[in-house]
């Protein structure tokens, strides 16, 4: 036995041929696949140019361009943008990204002037550059969507403002509320998203351009400049930090599941109530479908489809963090990974957006079985408490007592409304005939009249509450 | 074959016993222990009190319970709030959570007055109060230390803020840069953090309470009132989407998972310039810890630590999200489980930021090593073809020409600038003696000079710039 | 502007007392505290102490210590472990973990042989031991447990083989099943749960002792034997793999995610069984839980939890697949963090199947409402196209004809079997009186009568193939 | 004040037109873009053809359709095979998947023959076997390319057996070990990712097929034949779980994060070991690239990208295990939605195995600089606490004994082995001339001489038995 290396016949270099003789398609054709990006990349071609123009602009006011090198590239970029709209241009796997298709296209049509564009900084800080243009528009798109979705609540919720269902905790029934209540609660969900999103926007909204591969460039660069001209509000005060953040891909996968949370949490609700046994609404037929083999068959396709949906958002955003979890500065071949998670987040949460303003306008509630929902399961109790409560009774007591009230009328197989009064006033002598205003469905609601209350009356306040929003966020749209 | 059902002989009747018979926890307590939230709950029973004391305080100013009622009760939670700083309330598993637990306690207390309290509210908005109350004043700590380590980072920069190391990108020697300029850019994370905290801040600040169960309460209260009295921003406006919103657990678990990641890229950069190949730094002999086996090791095990803990935030932030997908309205039991994710990402990313507070003030850079490292791998080869970029050669010819000096210079084994002037030139005549000053390190730092850059100038005119922000923070502690 | 390091006021130096001054756990008991396991390792101290003895048996039988130290050994430990049952011994935070407790309090117990026990091991390999005896265990009862949940739904089943209720796709009617047949379903998923514990149970089932801290001992060691002390199937056959694997803990918290995946399922359908709409099921009380407003209200709570906690054991998996990400060999501290989360999942499938053992035996299916409810929908359209198939009309035409009649019956507001023979003539000449036969729900169940049909006669079937296998699994429990 | 409706001017209504004109695409074929699947699913058509040509043999065998019909389904079917692969089969998004495309196209070649293809099944259970069929070639395909890379591995093993490098933990020098055996850890994991894909495929590997839409059919079907025909080890035993079930696509994704897991700790060590500091290692050219502004790059990009798309297929897992929790028996729609991660887990671990198998064989390790490297940090520090140890000194205190060795050392600025004799006589009176030999690097390797250990022996020893291993999985590979 001998520690020497034994190099006589090596196996590796025996082996390789047999390897490789397994896979149809060469290495190097492999590898390129393997590591390029264009095939999903170039969706941000657009961003690309804008990004590109303004770093020319801003190289020919610091002069490190001629006007005449600035002139070329505006005009070569010009019939790129133009070639890429009539989907002309011709996409190469082996130049790897966009960035690089667009250059080698824009020196191809206007030679020196635009190999000189890519002066002063790398495809780093281009990249980064180009995801935030492309998400910024995205996240504006989002947003604009999410405000489509609550006008559409809140017409509904004006239009059965007054219509009662039940309200439940655990599923079980609890309290009456109204259908235009129960509207409005995602009303209120979708506009928090609105707010994430227009938080993180400021955040994908600064400029990493200028920090070159990752620590600047030797030309003297305006970057103050490059930002206003592609309407970013700040410029990256640290070049390692800007060509290795990917924050906001974070930032927006986590702000789009819950979107979609939201999403799943009023899809799980339609299904349910699509479902025979609860029959509170109906969906329009262009949102179901049937089966390939039970003829009766209307599934509410959408809705479940949103709710898996859900499900892929959640695995873009722990993609996200995973990804950049322990990742040493500055740039890192890992950080194109980034794209895909969330250009698939941007295009479920603008899909299932869409999908849920054009269905939930045609919604359409069955009062007669909503209301006869609210009625099992003493949804009144709670306001049989609030009444003796009220009367002197402390509350831990009242609740004990119609503990009891609620069994009688269980085994009487009766609502507590339908309990004669004496037989009430055995439980207690402070009930008196009035009860019986408190223990209706219409009490009930009516008397929960306080901001954010389901009474019929704070449901109409919401409603033109959230009207003035929605005309001060579009004036124009409303006029 | 009957359909009958055959009842006779019951088979789950007859194997209960024996199935019980192998547990020896009586089913009664086991439920109780599954379900209970007394034991991770207990920790907001302050933010409990303070929430039921201005309830109180509410209920009182609208007549809703008296004033003597209200003096018993400020006077109850009083006795409590002692009682628990002082180690001796008794928490009971079987009371199920704070709430009741401090409810019990009181009205053993004062009696009815006690029992009165819970008027016009439920446990489903009391709950989504506390753990709101609860988690603003923690992320108002986090804001805090964030801040902290920021300013130790800072100080850092400042002291190295010409300290040479190599700048990486693929980890390949890219370009020089400083290590006060690495630091500055975890500064730039770090303060997205704070933002992040702070957006989210205002939408964990706003008032559930007054919601009740579902529907809000028949009792005529001032939810604004009770909201001043807690600090919140504003009244939530609609009671299903009051006690249903877990939304701010899961944007906190997001912002923490964010936190953890920048903490996990510093410690996996840490760990790396600790190993013998890299000697980047020394830490702090308290900061890492000896083997049971090996005599000679000195392990970097905060910095691994923190790295491992990132990964336990992500699991927090996948159980909010899991948790929450799905769900109908409004309160589902699921939601006790939403405390814990939350809890431990608070306590993680709180000892996670102490130790780096005072960890990071005791990295010591060794700058010979860092020199040395920044000197292999021809980081100044993007200066040499920005030099000929400068005299006129399209930057990609400017590329390849580089590339080619490089090859020169890999096979002498030397530096580029160690080439001599004549065989520089042979690559192009554009060269001239002036080039030998863009290619040591120094040169290429100092031409960075230009905002984000990692020229030394701009280090430290970052570094004033933070001071700034930091004095502004806080006034007071810079006095 | 100059380049000199500016060390005359180190801000660092200066800022660092203010730093800790804000904090009131000292620097260094703080970082104890921060990277101990102590607190969550105590856990695996029988392991511990069984891994301990195996070892000093081997190394006795090598001859690396003396038969005195291994009884002295054996000795110490003995009294260890009745400290530790008695809950008598002394855990120290400052002796880090599990492993360091014993072995100091052995020392301390025995002397110089104390000190001898960790010859020829290192931590690294120690705790990998300890978490496999001790995982192996926990597995052992997960599938004990699996077993006992399968029994009590085998045991529904038979009770219930013949129940009728409706088959539900996308949460519509579809076609009629037994009650029976659908707890099948899960016997079949906790199944498959038991063969993947089963299979991952193997790859637990291995020795890394021997790996020392990652290369080896230098010791005359027999790792066979100490293998074959501890049950274990095999010897890790590398060093370094033997201290770096933890993918026994993703896939056993993968395995978890699924058992808690099919409670969850399981338990949303008992949530909404249990919702007044479909009243299809009562839960024992002892299952569910009341409100703290409403008096009327019974809440599933246990399902409702266990829904939940399904959540959390999806962020115990995708703790450990991040945690493992990208870590180079060999041990890295953070590795520590692989216990939680473990030990979280173990605990939370084991409370909670055992909570459906006992909760599963209690469900009584309220059979009038379960038949009510398959009435619904058109359960039987799909047995009226195999009905047309069956005499010759090709399948497609069947479904549109079917489709048509629904269509007929809805607008009637009655069931397809309610409808006249002529009328249904009128659809197909194909159809004869003998058509009212498939379109009962008894007449649809017993026509699916092949392997994995739903008819009751399948259903019988089904639970004698498993009362067999139960029998073959534990055949003294039988007797 | 009124609670009546107002339905007088319907603001859904009103409102609708104006969102719709928002978006160019129309309303229904939108719907369909939303909820179809062929755009991803027509992968899967061989399995789709395959799985019928099954049914219908099984339905002629038992009579339920003509052999006349089987022989026009076999030569339709014949027909759209060859069109599908010679891409000339026109895919309908209006046909919504993979299943209704094809049998579209059959009905359209072979008339009512194709109508009654359909007898007897449902999309549910026909998806369902698809998928098992598809995931089970695809599966074995992975196991297949797991082997290869094993055999790359074992290769390098053999070359580099007694290649000295340090081994490292918590990134610190800690003992020497073997570059082959470091190459055999990692044969070790995909060692164990072989057995779960193997352990898995015994559950992919069962037939849905007869479970018709949920509930089994009223055909008389023969479904073990139909398993048999299709290679299927039985036959899934309930129909509501055979159409409901994904945990096989649970448990692949699963599986798929460990060989990524794997992969990406890899990774990490190639990124590193290639970093100039380490220097440990030379990637071909093609594995590498360069960098649009930096001349003189040589990125590791394939592993860099592995190591990104590893936190992808954790993505995958995380999409799934969200997806099925929490939903009800049986089929939903949400099911759908498991196709796109499954699908992309399949192509990522292809993918990367291929580019590992490619790049593996031709990693070329630096010996110079790993020895060097593993002089660094006393390495053999253990081997003195092991040689005292064997003369009698508890290991205990042999450790402490060596931490002050080292701290001399150290000081000196030398290796262990570079103090003389009595400068180590003086730490304990059992050190003697023979010590230089156990303070060498190979005396240290050639002394952990136990199964598993790094002794060049046992890495050879470990790479006949992996040959030996190899060559039976594939005998005629070998001959």
């Amino acid at each position: 036995m001998t520690t020497e290396h034994n190099n006589s016949a090596d196996p590796l270099h025996a082996k390789k041929e047999a390897w490789s003789g397994r896979f149809s398609e060469p290495v190097a054709e492999f590898v390129l696949r393997y590591t390029q990006s264009v095939s999903f990349d170039k969706r941000m071609a657009m961003a690309d140019i804008d990004g590109s123009l303004a770093h020319a602009a801003m190289l020919a006011s610091c002069k490190v361009i001629s006007e005449q090198d600035l002139d070329d590239i505006r005009r070569g970029m010009e019939q790129i943008r133009n070639e890429i709209k009539a989907g002309k241009f011709i996409w190469q796997l082996e130049l790897e990204d966009v960035h690089l298709n667009v250059e080698a296209r824009l020196t191809q049509l206007i030679g020196d002037a635009g190999k000189r564009l890519h002066t002063g900084r790398s495809r780093n800080d281009q990249v980064a550059t180009d995801i935030r243009l492309y998400l910024r528009s995205e996240v504006d798109e989002i947003i604009a969507m999410l405000g489509h979705l609550q006008e559409v609540l809140v017409a509904q919720a004006e239009k059965e403002y007054a219509t009662v269902m039940p309200g439940f905790t655990h599923m079980q029934v609890a309290q009456p509320v109204t259908f235009g209540h129960h509207m409005l609660a995602y009303v209120e969900m979708f506009d928090r998203d609105r707010e994430r999103m227009a938080d993180l926007r400021r955040r994908v909204n600064r400029l990493p351009l200028g920090a070159a591969a990752l620590a600047g460039t030797t030309y003297p660069i305006d970057r103050e400049m490059t930002a206003r001209l592609l309407g970013f509000e700040g410029v990256m005060q640290n070049s390692l930090d800007a060509v290795s953040d990917r924050d906001f891909g974070i930032e927006f996968t986590a702000a789009a599941s819950l979107v979609m949370v939201h999403i799943s949490r009023l899809s799980e609700e339609l299904v349910y109530w699509m479902s025979q046994r609860f029959s509170f609404i109906k969906l329009p037929d262009r949102f179901t479908t049937g089966s390939s083999i039970m003829p009766q068959k209307k599934n509410p396709d959408v809705p479940e489809t949103a709710r898996g949906k859900a499900a892929r958002v959640t695995g873009d955003l722990i993609t996200m963090v995973t990804l950049m979890k322990g990742l040493p500065l500055a740039y890192n071949k890992d950080l194109q990974e980034d794209k895909e998670p969330v250009f698939d987040a941007i295009d479920t949460v603008k899909d299932t957006l869409r999908a849920f303003i054009e269905m939930m306008a045609g919604v359409e509630p069955n009062r007669e079985e909503l209301r006869k929902a609210a009625l099992a399961g003493f949804p009144t109790a709670t306001d049989l408490a609030d009444y003796l409560t009220r009367k002197g009774v402390p509350f831990r007591t009242s609740h004990d007592i119609v503990g009891r009230v609620v069994r009688l009328a269980s085994e009487r197989g009766c609502d507590i409304a339908e309990l004669p009064l004496e037989e009430l006033q055995g439980f207690s002598d402070k009930i008196s005939e009035d009860v019986y205003g408190v223990l209706t469905l219409e009490g009930s609601l009516a008397a929960r009249n306080h901001v954010g209350g389901t009474a019929p009356e704070q449901v109409l306040h919401q409603v033109s509450r959230w009207k003035k929003i929605f005309s001060e966020r579009n004036p124009a749209a409303q006029a």
